[in-house]
Formats: structure tokens, sequence, C-alpha cells
């Protein structure tokens, strides 16, 4: 056989060659005592001897670092954005914020009593992958999105650290928990307490009514996209912190398109949320 | 324990129940001589004692009946958009014209030596699956689209029964197949040549560029939806079918968007697909 | 001269004939002891032979009937999305409910002392048009839109008579205002307090907190939709009404868009408000 | 009085703010040996102590300067765009290529015996623009974009000066225009016939077609948009003109959604020109 078929060979690579360039590493943290592992979305062509932004994407409650490739097909959007130009090549790095073995360690992304996972992500995490894939290293090179779990996330990182971040986009996000009541009957020795605990204690929505003039000022340096579905069942919560930024005079931007709460919203809302984090990077 | 975890209870509801309602079937054809699988979306509350239009949903060259679900996901974009009844609620049809051993059978939507599949389709598939599921039945009540070969397939199809369907919507339709000698090198024995021969032999283009004034005026009783990448490698059959129904006066609708031959863009095309079938629907 | 420029009559053709059918009429009001003007677009190729279905759009605070087409252009979007099939051919009434005295008479949808505008409304206007173009008739034919004062008019006159809507689309509306004070120091004589108490008085907010269980089953017969820009001074009236169907237990949709209380924005709604009517028309 | 009304205001200042940054003013060419009007839109703030990118914005055939923005009101999607961070401030310049009193001037954008409208432009109006309003200056912070015959004059503007454009994006182009015998009986001194032949004679197809490899590779330091509805009476020129340029391996974007040659698509078109525009900028 002297050539391949054409047409076959041309939709083969269409369809296949994008999955590629999603890479598992793993790190050993000091700070949780167990190895993390991690995802990167590297952009075609990524050339580690060249610095590209940073997009830090966070999965939700009920799944792990694998979630926005394996159910989000993160590359497809990546891609096709990049490659029209819409979005500068970037490198996106999907933490892991999940554990199968809930009685083992908690979900989620803040410190709990013996799982200091923020120390971990912001001390170990985040300067390592940016060494490794020379990527983000200062504000205008990064930003944070994420879903549910990870949109709340997202918000309280840079709420932390308006410093280190250009923009944040929040999709349908777990951004309040103030009744905790419903994790009274879980399993004995489970996490989950721990996580809804922790999600009440890091509030977005009572962080941005309590803050100082001088915090205010420093939210404002971050360009903010708050994105949910109508029928989302915690759509309040994404409304509510609106307001709550809206009153305190912070700008940012609501979305509420048509869905709930799964993945065909938030495959969709890569759309918005990777140009405009691209947009509001600046050297 | 007394309660479900409500938060992770809804979650889990709004990730996975969508998946339930499709179905695999299997019939066997007396034309073709084999079994042949395939699926069927059924709407939520689905009732086999009310009837529903039929959408028909043809896959592409590489794949089989199980790739518009499990790659493209066409659950996700039907359940939200009968919903918020931007649809209606209809039964979705995915029959099977890909096979894994290539040098036993032919891909193909079309009638080739020794494998009747149009026969098999409008003979046995179709009738089978409107009275298992009480759909379809009228020109009225269904609508036919498909991707790449199955782009072409719709189209063809349409063309052969415009008083059986009411709309046909081809995603990088594969509608034309001048040059056959890519096809000259495959493994001996594969089917491969007699699929390539098959699109040539039934050239969409050809067909309305040679159509009588007769059949243009039967053409005329479908809407047709033309839809194809600006970056896909066979945009110019979409092209070149489109310019040949406006020459015709046949009326039809001509989208371009972003993207090339990959799932991306046809998940994307559902959301206009489904609308497109569905308002063209009528008693 | 014997032949016409054929590109520059193409052209003037594709520029102006659309506006055509906008027609002004102008009906004496026995209620209001005035004339009172409105606006219809008559879709293109209309015939008073056929019967239609119905859409009332509703204007502004600081304008009237001649405002949705001129400064809102629905003719170009309403033509688009009926030539595409997006939408079936449908009458639309567009009322007057401003007054360039404002010394003279109050603005505004609702009764108030001397000004019976809902009672012109439903008593005298709506059948007049309705007998006079041949449209509407019946719930299932008649849907209501409006901008601003018009969206919370919208609301408020579903709620009324959810008997006689199938759909209601509020734009930005005003749908409350419970803080009256505002209106103190108008010029003396001005009819504007009367406007503002009587949005207070018809707070669409309030009737769905105060429905009873009868009530809310009667909503439940209307096909509900909520659209306001995130950045739209009072955006908040429109989450509030939203929350106030989803806590009730009504069926609505909400969707917030990028953008102020300013034409383009409504300009931009007509695409998904007129297919929304459409798609709820029934015979 | 001491108050405003609040509400009537905010609604006014919404309205009407957005007009007044459209300025009309008035060049005397050399060239041309007469007056030239043109518009620029100035964004928000404008300060002309700072630098900004330049728009320059084509009219079409039957239009002139104002037609932008009184048909088009792009001063209401550039606002929004920028409002909301989709695109960087810029000022956009609306030169004049049409003439009310056709029996003395042209139309159109390039040279004709005895109006050389296309020196014009590039050696008197664009200087003199960017000077006084201190904008554009070099390829990176240089745009083009029109409707009709403005689309083919911002390509063929872009392909004859590809060294001073950083990106081009064509709505409705009038690109070609081979067969010139419709202008055969226009009025007896009527200078149409030099509009229509000026566009055969740049045509921005055969201008690819017959490119050598060292001119395609200038094109190729441009970014090209090629946008067009799909009922558009010269659809062909578009789709023919992508064609060119994708044989001719010159990235270029096509998109084709529904319309036709009207106002409706244009206005919607800036909202995909002004962003691509804005992301192509460069210092």
């Amino acid at each position: 056989m002297k050539k391949l078929l054409t047409i076959i060979a041309a939709m083969s690579v269409a369809l296949t060659a994008f999955g590629q360039i999603i890479e598992t590493h793993t790190l050993h943290s000091n700070v949780l005592g167990v190895d993390q592992n991690y995802n990167v979305y590297l952009p075609a062509g990524y050339n580690p001897a060249n610095h590209y932004p940073l997009i830090v994407l966070l999965h939700g409650l009920s799944d792990d670092y694998t979630a926005w490739q394996d159910r989000g097909r993160v590359d497809w959007v990546a891609n096709e954005l990049i490659e029209s130009g819409e979005c500068v090549p970037f490198v996106i790095l999907m933490p892991n914020a999940g554990n199968a073995d809930i009685h083992a360690y908690p979900n989620g992304y803040f410190n709990v009593p013996g799982w200091s996972y923020e120390d971990f992500f912001f001390k170990e995490l985040l300067p390592a992958v940016e060494a490794k894939f020379n990527c983000g290293g200062s504000k205008g090179q990064r930003a944070i999105m994420g879903l549910s779990m990870g949109g709340g996330g997202s918000v309280v990182y840079a709420q932390h650290h308006p410093d280190i971040f250009s923009s944040c986009y929040a999709m349908s996000g777990w951004l309040d928990n103030e009744k905790r009541e419903v994790w009274a009957d879980v399993p004995e020795g489970s996490k989950f307490p721990a996580t809804s605990n922790s999600v009440a204690d890091n509030s977005a929505i009572k962080y941005v009514k309590k803050a100082t003039p001088e915090t205010l000022e420093r939210l404002k340096t971050v360009k903010w996209f708050v994105d949910c579905g109508d029928d989302d069942f915690i759509l309040y919560l994404s409304l509510d912190f609106y307001r709550a930024m809206r009153d305190a005079g912070v700008p940012a931007q609501l979305r509420v398109r048509d869905g709930v709460h799964n993945w065909e919203y938030w495959h969709l809302s890569l759309r918005w949320a990777l140009p405009f984090a691209s947009r509001n990077f600046s050297i």
C-alpha cells in the first residue's frame, strides 16, 4: 500500500488529534501529605521555550481533575477558539479537588482541619505548574474559572488573591451554603460535612457584603463574570453574589442563559469564559 | 440514615438522569441478512400511548449508531430544547450504517451490490421503529438530518422521498464524491470502494442539477438546511449543493459557522437542527 | 431608457420595501374620550381573508406607539424571522400609552382616576384591531410583550387576563415601583405621579407573592419569559419577579444578556421574543 | 423644583447619551477638488492626549458617510462592546464615497478618470484623521471593514495596502462585477458606469487568483473575515472570494448567517466585526 485513504485520514485527524494535548501529571504535596494528580491542556504547537498565560479551571463537587476534559471536552472549545484567533494560546491547569474515597479526604478548595487544600494550591501546585510549563507568573497572565463548587472556589480564590488573577469566571457557582443542616445524616466518618462547612465559612457573598473600602478597591482590579442557567437549582447564589458586587460598586458581568446544572451548560459557557479570560490577559 | 444529601442528590440527578432515555434495540433485516442495531432517543415522559413526531439522525463514515449519543451527546441538547419549549417532544432514530468489520459489510446509506441499505432503511427499519414507538407515520411528522456521510445520506433520502419528510438538515455533508481515485489502494477485500462509489453514484448535487421541473416542485415541499464549518475540508460540497438548489429555485437555508469537521461543530449544530425540524412538523 | 439598473434596483428593494407594511390607524375611544393612534405590523403578503395570530407589543415610558418601529425597527426582525420560517406570519399591534402633553393625560397601561387605559385596551382597542385585521381572537392566537413600562404592562395584562394570552415576554420590565417618593417634585399638574402610583398599585411582583393557589394555576396556563440586561438600572425588578414566579411554582424563562436599558438591547430581544410568541401559538 | 425625576432621567440618559459621540467633519481634498465630509465615532471618555486604534468603516452604494450611524446605529454596538470589555476603545472613521448628485461625481472607493478617490483616501483623508484624532498610525493600530460596495472597498484597500491594515472584514461584499452590461442604459451623463467599471477593474477575486507567491505572502499578514447573508443577492461573490483565498492558502474566516442585503444583517455583523478588529490590534 502506497497511499492512505485521503478522506478517512482527514476525518481521523479531525476527530482524534485534538485529544492528545491533554496531559496528566502528579505532584507530591507536602502540605497534604499525598500525591495529587492534575490535568493540563497545552495549546497546539506548545513550545516550552515560549511563555503562555495560564487559566486555572476548577471542577465541581462530584467530579475530579478529569471532568473538564472527559465530560466537558474543554479541548474542543479551546482548540477552536485559539485556531480562529478568538483566544490567545494559553495553558489550562485542571487541579484535583475531588476524592473518590470520601472517608479519607474531603473535597473542595478550602482549608479544613487536616487538609489545607488552599495552601496546597497556592504554595505548591500553582508554582510547580507555572515553572514546569512556563506559564502564568503574574496577575496579567493568570485567569481562574470553574463550575459549581469550582465556581465558588474560583471566586473565593480571586477574592483572597486579587493581586494574582486578572479575571474570574464563575459558572453555576456554589457561592455560599448558609444552611448547613442538609449534611447532618451523612455516613459516619465521611468528610462531606467538612466540605459543606468550608463553603459556608468561605461565603463569597458575605465576603463582598462585609468588605472594607480597601478590599473593594482590590476586588475592582479583577474582571468578574457570573454565569448561571435559569433553571439551575442554585441560581439564587449567582444572583445574590452579583447583586452584592453591584451594590458594592464592583463591576461584574452577569449572564443567565437557558439551562440547568449540567455539562451542556458548562460546555457552552466555555465559549464565553475562555475569550473573557483571553482578552483580559496583559503583559 | 434517614435523609439523602440534598445537594449531592440534586447534582447527581442533573448530571446523570438524562442518559437513561437512550435505548438500544436490534432489528433483524431480511434485506441485509443480518441483525442491525439502532439507538432511539425517547423524550422525558415518553408514553407509547401518545404519538410523537420522528427525527431520523444519521451518523458519519467512521462512526456507527452509538456516535450521536456517545460522542455528540444529543440527549443533552434535545432535553434542554424540549424542556424550554423550543422543540416539541419527539423520538429520534439513530440507525446503524457503520460496520467495524469493513471487510464484511460496506458503510453508508445507499444500495450497493449485495448490500441494499436504502431498501433496508425504508422497507424495514423505518416502519418497524415507527410502529414500535408510535412515532412518525406521515410527511408532517418526519424529519431527517445527519453529519458528513449522514449529511449526504439525509439529503439523498429526502431527494428520493420528498413525500415522506417535512425537513432535511445536512451538517458538513458528504454530498458528492466526484474523484473516486483516492480509494484505489485500500486493503484488498475492503468494502470502502463500494461506499465511495455509492456516494459518487448518488451525488446530491448532480441530482439537483439534473432535476426536471416536476422533480424540483417535489423538492420544494421539503424544508432544506445546509450547515458546514468554514474550515471543514469538505465545505465546498455544501456550498455547491446550496448553489445548485438556489439556482434551481428550491428554497434552502445556508449557514457557515466557525469550525472544522468535528463533534464540537455537530454538537452545536443540533441547537439549530432540532428546532428547525420541530417547527416544520405539522399534523 | 429601457431597463432599470439591476443592482441599484435590487439594493433599493432590499433596503426600503420592508418599511411599507407598518400602518398607522386611529380609533376613537369612548372610555378615554379621545382619539388614540396605534401602529400595526402586517406580514409580507398579508391577506385580510386569512386569519393571523396577534402579538401585542407595548412601548416604554418616554415613548409612544411609533417607538417600536422608528427606534426598534421591529419590521426588520419580524420580516427576517417570518421569511426564514422561525416565526409564523403574525400581526403586531403597537398601542399608544405615551402622551406628549403630560399635563393632559397620564402615560401607562393601567386605570387611573379619569383615565381608564386598561379598560380602553381590553374593551375597545383589542376587539377593534382583531376585527379590523382578522387576527387574534383566542388565547392560542394571542401573545403580549413589551419593554420597560411596557414590560410591566405586558406582565400585568397577562396576570389580569391569563385566559386570553398564550404567552408573555417582558423586556427590562418596570414590574414594581415600591418607592413612590421620587415623584414628589414633578411640575405641578403633571400626570407623572398617576403613572408612578399606578405601577406601584399594579406591582407584578406582589401579585405573584399574594396569589392564591387558584390564581397560580391560571398563571401556569401562560408561557412567561423575563429578559433584562445585566447593567440595566432596573434589573432587580426582573430578578425579583422571576424569583417570585419560581418560588410560587409558575414556570418561567429568565435570560440576562449584556446590556443596559436601551434600544440595542430591545432590538436584539425581539430575536428571542418573536419566536417565543410564535411557537406558543396554537389553534 | 429641587430634584429631577430619577427614573425619567435615568431612562433619558440611557436612551440618548450615546448619540453624542458621533462627530461630522469636513476636509478639503486637493486630489478631488471638493470638500468631503466624514463621520467619526469617538469612544466614551475619548481624550486626544491618548492614542487610539482606528477602524475604517465603509458604507455601500446607495448611502453616504452618515449611513453607518443613522441607519446602522454603529454607536449602540460599539458602546456596548467597549463598555463590556469585548473591544478596546477605538476611533471609527466613516468616509464619504456616495454623492447625491450622481451626474457630478461617481460613487465608490476606487480611482476613476477625473476622480481619484483611492488617492484621496490614502494621501489626504487617512493621514488627516489620524493626526486630528490621535489614532491609527501603524498596521497594528488599523482595521478596515465595510458593507456591500464598502465591503469590496475594504478588501481591495487591504489588498493594495496589506502593510497598513491588521485586519479586514467584508460584509455582503461587492467583490467583483464581471458583467458590466447592466449599466448600458443609465441616464446620459450619470457617473454610475464609472463606478460599475471600477468594481470590475478592481475585482478582489481576480486579484487573489492572479496573485504571485510574494503577493500572497503579504496578504497573509492581514486577518481576513468574509460575512454574508444566505439570501443576499450577491452571496456568490463572498463565496467565490473565500474560495479563492482558501485555494491560494491565505487564511480567512467565513460566516454565512440568515439574512438578506439589508441593515438588519449589517447591524448584527458589527457584533462580530468590531471584536474581530479589536483583538487583532497590536502595539
